[in-house]
């Protein structure tokens, strides 16, 4: 089952061109991806950093536009874990009008767990390696 | 000659981890190449949709971090035009430190000349061809 | 009956000191003015420029800040129109954490209908005055 | 002397109804006063929160809008510090357009020193009183 995240497209993340903001895409992606980490782990990022000293940062994000977004538009981000690696987890990302399913957008998103103290990367953290592997889709 | 941009990381681009939000990247690539646009071809991405009815949207944005920034960092974002088809263009950016050159970021950017009235994919327009084949690095 | 809008606090909205930044509140009470917008007048602000030529600019926007919000909040934001004159709105805006209630800002924003064409003020449009009059709470 | 921060209006900076989005106002404001605290005092709100366990949280921010931006607008944001109470910081800011002077907006922007631990408030820490003393314009 594919985790999808819902959202409005607001006045705000449009341009002068009348669509969204290039730089306001990843913004969704990530979005999406934290709602992933609440709803698969049961932490969030504000949570893991401020009360574990375990960061998530990202190496790698990239994006391929299919189709622009407005406001008329509801969007629906599907997030599928496709790698979990000893420290590393790899995001697909896809970004779909949520009525007529037209394609958006399409990425990769990969974040590393880190100790926070030494910004040194550390396995997948015992507590969240279960829900974890057993959340990635092949 | 690699055209560079110069800003301040504030403290508004920062997350609760301490470090910039990783979706705040994409803008700072985003700036930097508009400034880009600004300096080569003389027309901002604002008179080009406003007054010319021609749009640059992204068909692609990739970022790879190699280490995180702070506002204690000034960012140096270096601008490259590696690659110039019939309309679209690409753009090898690359994200320092300002005083110690420390690599923050590398990223591969892909926009495409569009006809805004039809969305539709044009040749790199008359008035700014020369100065964008002379911008061409390789 | 108050409008209410809910949001989730994104790990994207804090900054290093762990709470939200600053700058971020006035987002929330405009993006909680558009969903009202949406549900009062059946237009959403996109429409309104897009189709209809009309604008909406805010004059004056105020907020105090009572308590601090983190992602662990849900936001729940009160929009209540306070007063509708010949083509301006005041609404008032107050913005609390869901579950306990705690109040974390009020503000005031004003805007006005204007003609896009010309930038003028014009009357509230005769299709979305019975709308807005009968949302005037006092 | 007032202090100016200049900016170039950016691109994503506005919405579709071909102007600066209103709640990006908030944004330049806090960046004309982030840099006011670096050159005024000589520490930044990140080294302040981060180094020092000293937060500046606002408690009131008002902007009215005189005249609308857009990236063919450089902006010119004057930072004056209107009061220092005994922990409480009362700025005036006046954005104007840079080449015609043109007033874009006006505003008033506070904030508090507090101990980041408790956050209760504080009196203006010693090392910096003497700098915002000399700083307060009447």
């Amino acid at each position: 089952m594919t985790f999808e995240h819902r959202r409005r497209v607001a006045f705000g993340d449009t341009d002068a061109a009348g669509i969204v903001y290039t730089g306001r895409f990843s913004s969704y992606a990530l979005e999406a991806i934290e709602a992933w980490f609440r709803a698969t782990i049961g932490v969030s990022w504000y949570e893991m950093t401020t009360d574990l000293g375990i960061g998530t940062p990202f190496v790698h994000t990239s994006l391929d536009f299919r189709s622009s977004l407005t406001p008329r538009d509801e969007l629906l981000t599907e997030v599928a874990l496709s790698k979990a690696g000893r420290s590393s987890l790899t995001f697909t990302i896809t970004g779909r009008v949520a009525d007529s399913r037209r394609l958006s957008f399409e990425g990769r998103f990969v974040c590393v767990f880190v100790d926070k103290a030494s910004a040194k990367p550390i396995a997948i953290p015992a507590p969240f390696r279960a829900a974890i592997m057993g959340a990635v889709q092949t």
